[in-house]
């Protein structure tokens, strides 16, 4: 038998240096690329064989179709540039984490499997407790406690399945849905509550999207006479989704009157955070938090703008027991002392997956790296530039602001109408000089400046809003 | 305001060098480090700060602590003496994919937003549909096609979820579900079947676990049976779960005879080969798949035991139209030409999240590293290892196998019993030399010795058993 062309620690050595320049580079000059790849449907796949090599190859062959065929068909989220969606910022820092976690390749479905990864993953979550300001139930010294999950997706689905059970006394899991229950969010909310109550088989039609108000948050009045007209219609409201800051517009909805009414009523009540829980870390922006001790669940997640790698959405609980009553599966090959013990959490019973990487350590890495106060600057930095960008759009007879910019995303466009924003989207996309993306605010196509690069600086927001303008001066010429 | 303390290129290239240096010292020194973390509740926590660094701290500082700290923390997956629960087996070339993906930050959610991600992923997919010979309807160019999952778990959810949406004609997502849906899998199926049918809302009380035989095989006549009486009272049978080696076991449930009654019985049929798949690289093994061309969906799992980091499930469905009916959202700010063309995959519609990073990077250096033959040498050697085992145990009279073990995982015990067994279980994985895990089988206590670590030699396997045989000497006189 051949031996297995394993790479030697002395060929990791060498090959690890060089994508660690690769990445060194890469930081240096990603503004160069252009943001939105430029590749249309099938040409990186085009390029590459349509069957795997019968022999290795050699790393070096591997990173040249890196550069030559892959890069190509990178959309650049890292560019100061990017300004789609929302940021999805990372850090050298947590870069080195994610890559010793991949070293250490350890799995943490329960405690046993590694303490560490446990540890220090509720060792952290206590932490950002404490950094953002959260109230002290969603510690794990409380009834409550933390877990790293994947996405908000996923915490949202958590959440719904905790509150489902523990408003049907934890017989849904036996019996299946046998009563009509119903779940409300604001119809600024994201899809993700609409694809969990469709996956936890209430179904869509039982989910209600409150009215918002002209800031885009939801409106108390609305929700509470939803939840009245389905009492009265014999159906039986279990949860209520709020969010802080929308994907579509940063709209935040009023947590204390939301929570009033969910304590009133006994609904199961979940806050998602997402991407503006980031800018708690300072005292000066806490405030939108107003109203979470109501909360029996929240998330917001490091990999959007706290300069944590995904994955890394960190979910809590004000009562960890629903969770893990909800969620837990005891097979014989997982039973172990200390878990039996009760002394230990075994995170499998705190989300969908049984399997868990050492994911805490990139996030420790980026709160030891930059400390608290690093951090801070890092977030007033990036609202002082949406700030700025804000005030530039203002003072521009040509454009108008389309709501409330606390924090970073300014929503804006051009007071000629859908065709005109358009085609200045197009034409910025397609120059691969910045990417923006859009929404519908009103019924009108609306830009959205997202702000939150790492890389981004005000420099970069400046030239952004030259080329905005000057796309808009190039698309009128062009009616 | 401060500078943002952030990491220069430079000082990046520095400590990534570092990094890399500290993984290649652990790839040579892992078989040193007692294999079971020898650290008790809160041992980890209690050496860590319980309040968050203020300013930044130096990188050499989180990298002692990493050594100090966290490394008697861990339980080593990667040591060639781990041979508990299942491999988790990493290597070179993956670590460093892992790390690109890092660097490069990209989010995969929908095309747009890096056409390499999707293509990549789709292409190797297909690759692995030639590798392991699965049916060709799990290619992306027939109905079906391959997404990367984080764990099998969330394979089966989502299958299971489709099959319930199939059922019901695409019904239940949007009014709940109204009638009683039926479930079945085996009675040694992995405890994820049990969790998803919690989660979909149809209750543990409609998931009916079929009897094995004395190879903990699935009894296909008592799947009918089941089937049949469930029809008789009423219910709507509407999926089973077959499993390509059990976790508990390896036991192989006979996929044609099953995946002639789903299609008689109009059944979504899912495979779960998490583990065992990729034993299906070698023509030899490949028969483990037979029946395979009945199933809509399948997974296993290149996380497990093809020498790719955590996560990677490769998930596959013959129809994808169903998966993405079953879970496809589509916000304002997501549309986009690309997708509205219909000329791409949105990877967004295949799974609970809707964030997800370039995962695709590690499996296609995996595969390009070793190439087919040299993942096909890794199988087929940590195979020999497992059938040298065997043949020492069966030729030891204190000794018994429980089970078949085609494959690399060895289901034994000492003849004397539980208590013997238990004890030579602790004395093993207390001594920190390595470590394994247990099951019951016909209501023993049963050893499982797991072989897949990517480190693991005959030499470590011969030496385990030594070690086993000294246990059970040592175990004997404390009688």
């Amino acid at each position: 038998m051949n031996d297995i062309p394993h790479m030697t620690p002395d060929e990791f050595r060498k090959h690890g240096r060089e994508v660690v320049d690769w990445i060194a580079r890469y930081m240096e000059t990603v503004e160069q690329f252009p943001v939105l790849s430029q590749a249309g449907p099938g040409e990186t796949r085009s390029q590459l064989p349509e069957a795997p090599p019968e022999e290795g190859e050699s790393f070096d062959a591997m990173m040249a179709d890196v550069d030559r065929i892959i890069m190509p068909g990178i959309t650049h989220w890292q560019s100061p540039y990017f300004f789609g969606f929302f940021p999805a910022n990372i850090s050298a820092p947590s870069i080195l984490g994610e890559l010793l976690t991949a070293g250490l390749g350890v799995q943490g479905m329960i405690w046993a499997t590694s303490p560490a990864c446990t540890e220090v993953e509720t060792l952290v979550l206590d932490w950002l407790v404490g950094m953002l300001g959260l109230p002290g139930k969603f510690k794990s010294d409380s009834q409550g406690g933390g877990v790293i999950q994947d996405t908000a997706s996923s915490s949202s689905l958590c959440a719904m399945l905790a509150a489902r059970e523990r408003a049907t006394n934890f017989a849904s899991n036996e019996k299946g849905i046998t009563q009509t229950l119903t779940a409300y969010t604001s119809n600024q909310a994201h899809s993700s509550i609409e694809k969990a109550i469709k996956i936890i088989g209430i179904g869509r039609e039982h989910l209600r999207l409150i009215d918002v108000d002209e800031t885009f948050a939801m409106k108390p009045t609305k929700l509470q006479e939803a939840i009245s007209a389905d009492r009265a219609a014999g159906l039986t409201p279990f949860f209520v989704s709020a969010t802080v800051g929308t994907t579509s517009s940063n709209g935040f909805d009023p947590l204390t009157a939301i929570g009033e009414i969910c304590s009133r009523e006994n609904l199961w009540m979940h806050v998602d955070a997402a991407m503006s829980g980031t800018a708690a870390l300072c005292e000066e922006f806490r405030d939108i938090h107003d109203g979470l001790e109501y909360a029996d669940s929240y998330c917001f997640n490091p990999h959007k703008w706290m300069l944590t790698n995904f994955d890394c959405d960190c979910f809590y609980v004000a009562d960890r027991a629903a969770l893990i009553n909800t969620l837990s599966i005891l097979p014989e090959y997982l039973r172990n002392q200390a878990s039996e013990s009760g002394e230990v959490f075994d995170y499998r019973d705190w989300h969908i997956p049984l399997g868990r990487r050492f994911r805490a350590l990139k996030l420790w890495f980026v709160i030891r790296h930059y400390g608290v106060n690093g951090l801070k600057q890092h977030v007033r930095e990036h609202i002082s530039h949406a700030q700025a960008f804000a005030s530039w759009v203002k003072s521009d007879d040509n454009f108008e602001i389309a709501a409330p910019h606390r924090l970073t995303l300014v929503c804006f466009r051009h007071k000629e109408g859908d065709a005109i924003n358009q085609r200045i989207l197009d034409h910025l996309n397609h120059s691969g000089k910045m990417f923006l993306t859009h929404t519908k605010l009103d019924d009108k196509l609306t830009l959205r400046m997202s702000i939150g690069a790492t890389a981004t600086k005000r420099e970069h927001v400046r030239q952004a809003w030259t080329w905005i303008r000057e796309a808009a001066q190039a698309c009128e010429y062009n009616d």
